[in-house]
């Protein structure tokens, strides 16, 4: 379902580095399939697809069904891994206007994945008069960002509807055992999810975490694991010529070798824009220490071909593009002739806007290979749940083999508890009294 | 309105580094101000704020009070700098959910910035039983994307409220003589706003071209504009130590020059996502060129220090950061109590997340610092209308200092066509024959 063409990077890469590249792709995959290397506390990922608790997912599809009766809007409390795959999923499969858009399901609205007074006093104005459901998604329930914003909607449920009807209107995915947020959750009789142990955060689109805002969406979340599964099963082969996974890994690394300091994920659909989000948390979270890493940016073109489009063709060249090439649009539409053919457009009469779309997307690719980028292609067959589970997966694991490759520990985040050292010491928390004033100095 | 602050990246930066950036500081001000250098052209937005068409201003403040009687939804359609610079001071002014928000001002949506049938197809299921007008935003008229979009909108206003009725209800902003567009809106009777001639795309915000989007939405765009005028009168020393603006330039083309490649312009408000775009836009496209220039990401904290940050914290040292701080939230929000402190918070009781999220701003600054990553912060009083005005405009100026240093024009973008030349081949456009063959044997 997911394919990856090399061809446009023909000119920078020679045939036998590919076969060269081997060894290092062998070494990798048998340390993720053995289990050994480092962060192997966190390989749920791995056989998560088709090892997944079926009661469990039973209850997120009746959760679903509860709240398109129930439900106006359902907000969504998280950060980082607990908010980009849900988002990302939804705009993919439905569409960055899903709320817009006429339909019979809930809208969803994405909160406390920010500090800012301002999106959560907008979001409760959008509230206003609507049913409100909340799904808080946090293992431990101390996270500062979703804490606040749980502890604001809380409290507008209990308000506006009272305790026993948000007892009812509360879902909680966290630890399932331990945490202050599975404590209230079990004491006020909250339903609630989990996040499994051995999953990371970015890792975690296809569990509870992911799949209850994405049900909720519409969207169809067995072929959504059908297609994950699917990829469990075929990007297994070591060999790096039938492993369209192993290549993309590979080719990154590659890339970095010959000082490429950044990945361009790009594609031709605004659909795909928070789906780049959640592929750079994946991306950069993995593989951004130790002084190491990729870059992780992305485009939507043919959008940013009028804006980041002139530094890619003829900027510095420390950039390679990585298309997601969506072979089948979602829904079509045919160019129509207009009499008068004011605007000289007449030559698409006929065509479908999708042809039109892939035209762009080849000349492009051709003109940033003149201009010195080099560009893969992963070829998806379409848009909908099946492939998008699919592609999830292919870029879990080419994560892995890549940060393998790399030599870092692609599953771990140290870095980001130093900014929060910092923000806790600097806001007074007990227990960072020393660090408060050697921080005050330096400010 | 806005200072430049470089005291977080000090241990990147010794002292002595400033002055010796002044003599290249002072050409590229002498370029600019004699307005002999490359480009020059396009040298419109130096003086726009207060040298600009009344009558038009007028006439746009009307159209948007006409609309706010008139319209639900203000159907925006253009790309690149006819796109960006509106949709990004309608979400920092107002939100990024300002279409969901309550109000009295017409919902506005953005199309024809992409080949996206489906995104098309969304955008006419949201009019669909909604008065819509048409705000169309192309100099020539013939640029494919609004072009395709300009067709299936006037086709769809002719048809739903008839040919008279859509008169009224399109708003062409166009060249002031010349081109389809402007012959189209002359025989049809359209009300016209002008592109000016020697205002680029991507330094035309505050024309016709961003004004009449953003007026609709129910901005203040004489304060706007008060703002600008303020920076135009201000941004003029071309003494270094003095000139905010010059510091920003300069600091960026110091960064170039030890090795950083990536500049991430970094804002703790979800407001500015777009204004990122619209920065990015006039950085890459005006210094991408030749094989030079920074490239241009951005991050929105504390969202994407649980994605990114780890990569800045402790990835490979290629990044800068230059921060918006915004001291003012547009909206504050007191965290208050909760007696059984569930998650640990109280710590913050009766502090505003603002607090809260400037001392993740000032945690997170040290804490990249420590990890080997400087960071510049633009001070800027608050996200009102007069603010914008003045930090577009000198986001503007320190381009073109910064553009004239680098030794490129940064008014040009060349590269753009590369990409449309192939496209039309592709497409069997009239008059690419020739390529045609060419290119296809490459795919």
């Amino acid at each position: 379902m997911v394919t990856f063409d090399a061809r446009y990077a023909a000119p920078f890469v020679r045939e036998h580095e590919w076969a060269g590249l081997q060894n290092a792709v062998t070494a990798a995959h048998e340390t993720l399939t053995a289990g050994n290397g480092a962060g192997n506390d966190f390989l749920g990922w791995v056989t998560l697809p088709t090892d997944y608790d079926k009661e469990e997912f039973a209850r997120i599809k009746a959760a679903a069904a509860r709240m398109k009766e129930d439900t106006d809007i359902l907000v969504v409390i998280g950060i980082g891994g607990s908010y980009l795959g849900a988002r990302a999923a939804i705009e993919f499969l439905k569409s960055p206007n899903y709320n817009a858009k006429p339909k019979d399901t809930p809208d969803v609205y994405f909160c406390g994945n920010s500090i800012s007074s301002t999106a959560l006093q907008d979001l409760l104005d959008i509230c206003e008069g609507k049913r409100v459901s909340v799904n808080v998604i946090s293992k431990s329930g101390t996270t500062t960002e979703p804490a606040i914003a749980f502890r604001v909607f809380r409290a507008y449920l209990e308000k506006t509807v009272g305790v026993e009807e948000a007892r009812r209107r509360i879902y909680v995915t966290t630890d399932k055992a331990r945490g202050t947020l599975k404590g209230l959750a079990d004491r006020e009789g909250y339903e609630t999810f989990v996040v499994p142990d051995n999953v990371g955060g970015r890792f975690s689109v296809l569990t509870a975490v992911g799949l209850l805002p994405i049900a909720v969406a519409g969207c169809d979340i067995d072929a959504l694991m059908e297609g994950a599964a699917l990829a469990q099963k075929e990007l297994c082969d070591p060999d790096i010529a039938k492993n369209a996974c192993y290549q993309y890994a590979a080719a990154r690394q590659l890339m970095l070798r010959k000082g490429r300091a950044v990945e361009l994920m790009v594609s031709y659909e605004p659909n795909a824009t928070m789906l780049n989000e959640w592929w750079k948390q994946l991306y950069g979270e993995s593989e951004g220490k130790d002084g190491k890493g990729l870059f992780p940016g992305s485009v939507v073109f043919s959008t940013d071909l009028h804006s980041l489009g002139q530094f890619v063709q003829d900027g510095a060249n420390i950039l390679f593009e990585t298309v997601m090439n969506f072979e089948q649009p979602q829904r079509e539409f045919i160019i129509e002739e207009d009499p008068e053919n004011i605007d000289g457009l007449n030559f698409l009469t006929g065509k479908s806007m999708a042809e039109v779309n892939r035209k762009a997307f080849l000349g492009t690719t051709l003109a940033h290979a003149d201009g010195g980028t080099p560009t893969f292609v992963l070829n998806v067959a379409d848009r909908q749940e099946k492939s998008l589970g699919y592609l999830i997966y292919f870029f879990e694991k080419a994560c892995a083999i890549s940060g393998y490759m790399l030599g870092v520990n692609p599953f771990d985040q140290p870095g980001v508890e130093s900014y929060k050292k910092n923000m806790f010491a600097l806001l007074g928390k007990p227990g960072y009294e020393s660090e408060k004033a050697a921080l005050e100095a330096r400010l």
